[in-house]
């Protein structure tokens, strides 16, 4: 029987799997995230395909059974065309938060499914946030009331926490946002005969 | 001091303010949603006439004092400009589910700040959801794996359990769609200085 396995322990993917009745294992991919950006990086990437390389990389990491079907997935931030790393510092947060005021930045989105060893599907996703023009001091103001949970994330930033007020306009797809395009994915799984309906 | 307050008492409202770090008090409106709904059919309104007549008439029967701000909200399904009510038996959400397969439909949102006694800012938002084609049968797997609690949402459907997989695309603000269009309120709010950044 083919199963559907997710390369990955997020509770936010997990949960949109889970809502959607798809019957489904998780398993941690054990990837080296660092290194991977470390390598595409020296090859001149694109924040994009960095993504799914990261995509690609977690799904064919995860042992299965030939027929399995293992979902890989990365979303990076893009300002500037440069991949954002978490800020390591609460000084590095407010320059970023301060250099992105004002300003879009995208949010780059890959997925795919791999089977017997090789990627059969993948699609990218991209979505663009809008931060409103803000001084140092409401960036830090904001800083100062949310802590340093902040340096968890790579924009520094929580849609679902007081984050969202330093945002004028978001554009994307609901649940790639919330962390997976469920919509395309559920299609890649039906037309492969492993979803009823 | 001017006291945000929010005529609803639906938890996902409440759980968006709150996320966002606003201070808030939520009641609940105690309008007859029926009544506002059949005069404003009975005059002829649009899907989004109504949902700002409903908007308006919550934030409006709140008690308050003048200087607060009351925030009014609703959201209406319209497909094929008839706004529809939640189904009343499995039977006739089985008949919208199939004829709303294949199509798009709109969820209209609206929302408005009141303050001693008018309506001072309102905001509009539709999101437009397309269906796959499902033939009856697949309808009635999905309504059969879910049982009678969809008979409590008007499209028969919850985004966030199974009947996503009856959808093809999903177009609209992000937090719109989770029941509240939390940006511009937030701009609104910060306009009047009831938030400081």
């Amino acid at each position: 029987m083919t199963r559907i396995i997710l390369a990955s322990k997020s509770a936010s993917r997990r949960a949109l799997l889970d809502g959607a009745g798809v019957p489904f294992e998780a398993v941690g991919s054990g990837v080296d995230e660092d290194i991977i950006k470390g390598q595409e990086k020296a090859k001149g990437a694109s924040p994009a395909a960095i993504a799914l390389a990261l995509a690609r990389a977690k799904a064919l990491a995860v042992q299965a059974d030939a027929e399995d079907l293992v979902i890989g997935g990365d979303q990076v931030l893009d300002f500037k065309n440069t991949l954002y790393d978490k800020p390591k510092s609460m000084g590095e947060a407010a320059e970023r938060l301060t250099a992105m005021a004002g300003q879009t930045h995208y949010l780059r989105g890959a997925l795919c499914l791999a089977q017997g060893g090789d990627v059969i599907w993948s699609h990218e996703e991209t979505s663009a946030l809008t931060m409103r023009a803000a001084s140092r001091e409401e960036v830090e103001a904001y800083l100062n009331s949310v802590g340093d949970r902040v340096l968890r994330t790579v924009g520094a930033y929580e849609l679902e926490g007081p984050g969202v007020r330093l945002f004028e306009k978001i554009e994307g797809d609901y649940f790639s946002i919330l962390g997976l395009p469920l919509l395309p994915l559920l299609d890649a799984l039906r037309t492969r005969g492993v979803l009823l309906w």
